[in-house]
């Protein structure tokens, strides 16, 4: 028998249950092995829950689970990073398998993790924590592994595209569709962490660190969120024949990495574009291909429970390399420079050159390298990057 | 050491033998083992040629190879129908896994094959079969394990990409084009197997299997190619805002299956609109995720030998499953019904409705279903169905 446990059993904890249930016999079957969740671990083991546990034992002792050699393979959907990096480590280091969706983790902790898990010849998995419903995460090991892979683009947030989107069509202030938003459980209370950017600039740092095999951090990636848009913005540049999105970007060139999350106006033929409501998409461009994308939904019980357990069938039928997925490249970050004609809605005068003039606070800048933008720009003045 | 074989050592095998020997030694040091090319197959071992063989040893006797028990591995690249089959039947019976290329022996025998692969407890791998500069074939098997693929839709041929953006850019007229495609080499002395579209009608044969898990043939997928398209069709139709292009699809709902190859009028918006030149584009579209696509070079030395070479890490690091990659659905083909409006140019009359007469012999149809369509278009009459 090889036995699992569960950490955390909220939204995608229950996701991953109800999807091995579902296949835990067709499971076995290929394998020639009995297979199980045997422990749910929990914050408070006591509480009533009104949940079928199908067997498994609640816990709030990892000690139980950490102990018991029976349990090969640790699934972390707690979502909580002080935690979730506990338990990582501590099942690493007592060699099992993990699988996890925890990006915020990652992000912080992806090279120690991934040594760790090569040290003690272990699977460290995350599909879940990128893109949950987009199947981004092993394709993208392969091709960084066997051929370079130039730049990458994507939509990384689903909550930003959701309330751009909304905006768009319905005609509905940012505070508006903010407070919708959080009404209907798509942002949090305090939607920072998505509007700002942050929740998308740690995907990028994952997706950009496997894909150029070198180390990008959070830090080396400039951000300007979507918080300073108004309505007015998205339908000017709608009827310019524009869609604005925040995208995440990156690019390699000879050992120079730029990396940037910025909002940005897409013409229709961007295949960003087409990326609507809450979903992601993500592409990656490279030498011995020419694109490949992703399109799918960002994140939500199955799409994150689904994508977990391809993980575990991976983990069981040993499909994957357990050498550490991240390259040893010494990349120089420099500072984001590609130009672009920027949209600029600014209360004062900008210093930029303008190729044309929509009212008397908009301007249309001439090409204008991101870096050089974002030091002259006025305080308080938005700037939207305008897609070829 | 770990023995390998190449049969073939034209452009495709030449090219095999120059990467292998580029990584090499990265190959062995992950590996801890030696691999090496022992043994070259050709059909007359005594030619002159003028070709680095890096030791390996030229011989035109399979019984050589399948004698040698060193050699766990064949790598298939003659190109030939009656000999590739032979070949990969008998390594395979020999318990050698197989890489191979040959997309016209996999169309023929692809369930037979896989099944005595999976018999023997074998690899048979074949990334380069189709649109060999796109990784397409491992990503598709692994999504269309973990859940249900539901349509396909693909330019697969690099050749008739190549003819129709000629047409469209350089407004020369069809004959015109395929001479000088003749005279470069992207197309053969009888171009008929490309432009008659059998060699992308073969892919998506291989394709629809692999997606829906069970057995689509050649004859289940409708044909038309594009050898009856004038440059005044093209013309006409980028006027109007559209690209022509061959297109392969085929799309699945409860059990039964539609496909075709056939030319389409694709607008701006679409994906497989941006394939330009003698690239390949692929996208699918699924239960889990929303859209896959892969864009690159349809074929080539270095982007066949790429995809053979990245098989022969999966074999050398058991990284794929050994079991058949097809289902065992019922699947049930039905014609081709999905409904388009038509570009349709005849000398005789139509009887179809029609939304709009661009001259005499010209009209755009209200939407038609395909089969319909073929059943009473007039002899000699162009049809080209419109993307929405």
């Amino acid at each position: 028998m090889i036995g699992i446990a569960l950490a955390g059993y909220g939204t995608v904890g229950q996701g991953v249950m109800d999807l091995f249930q579902k296949r835990k016999e067709s499971i076995q079957k290929r394998l020639g092995k009995k297979i199980d969740i045997c422990y749910i671990l929990v914050r408070d083991s006591r509480k009533k829950r009104d949940i079928d546990l199908y067997g498994a034992e609640l816990v709030c002792d990892i000690k139980k689970i950490l102990d018991d050699d029976d349990i090969k393979i640790l699934i972390e959907a707690t979502g909580d990073i002080t935690l979730g990096y506990k338990l990582i480590k501590e099942a690493l280091t007592k060699k099992k398998h993990v699988i996890t969706a925890n990006k915020a983790v990652l992000s912080l902790h992806l090279e120690e993790l991934s040594a760790l898990a090569e040290e003690q010849d272990v699977y460290l998995l995350y599909e879940a924590s990128v893109g949950g419903g987009m199947p981004l995460i092993k394709p993208l090991q392969d091709l960084s592994l066997h051929g370079e892979i130039r730049s990458l683009r994507g939509l990384l947030s689903g909550s930003c595209n959701y309330v751009l989107s909304k905006m768009r069509i319905e005609q509905i202030p940012y505070d508006d569709v903010l407070e919708e938003a959080k009404n209907l459980g798509f942002l949090e209370a305090d939607p920072i962490d998505d509007v700002g950017g942050f929740d998308t600039r740690r995907k990028l740092r994952i997706l950009a660190t496997l894909a150029f095999r070198g180390k990008i951090e959070e830090d080396d990636i400039s951000l300007e969120g979507i918080t300073k848009i108004e309505q007015e913005d998205i339908s000017r540049l709608f009827q310019m024949g524009y869609a604005v999105r925040l995208v995440a970007q990156a690019f390699k060139e000879n050992q120079c990495v730029q990396a940037t999350v910025h909002p940005m106006a897409l013409p229709i033929t961007d295949f960003l574009r087409s990326i609507d409501k809450a979903e992601n998409g993500v592409e990656f461009f490279g030498d011995h291909f020419i694109k490949v994308c992703f399109q799918g939904s960002g994140a939500g019980r199955y799409p994150t429970a689904h994508a977990m357990l391809s993980d575990l069938e991976d983990v069981l039928f040993s499909l994957r390399r357990k050498t550490s997925p991240l390259g040893s490249k010494e990349l120089h970050i420099i500072p984001y420079q590609k130009k672009a004609r920027y949209y600029v809605r600014s209360a004062v005068p900008t210093l930029f050159a303008i190729e044309e003039q929509i009212d008397e606070k908009v301007w249309i800048t001439t090409p204008v390298a991101h870096n050089v933008l974002k030091e002259n720009l006025p305080e308080g003045a938005v700037a939207i990057a305008i897609g070829e």
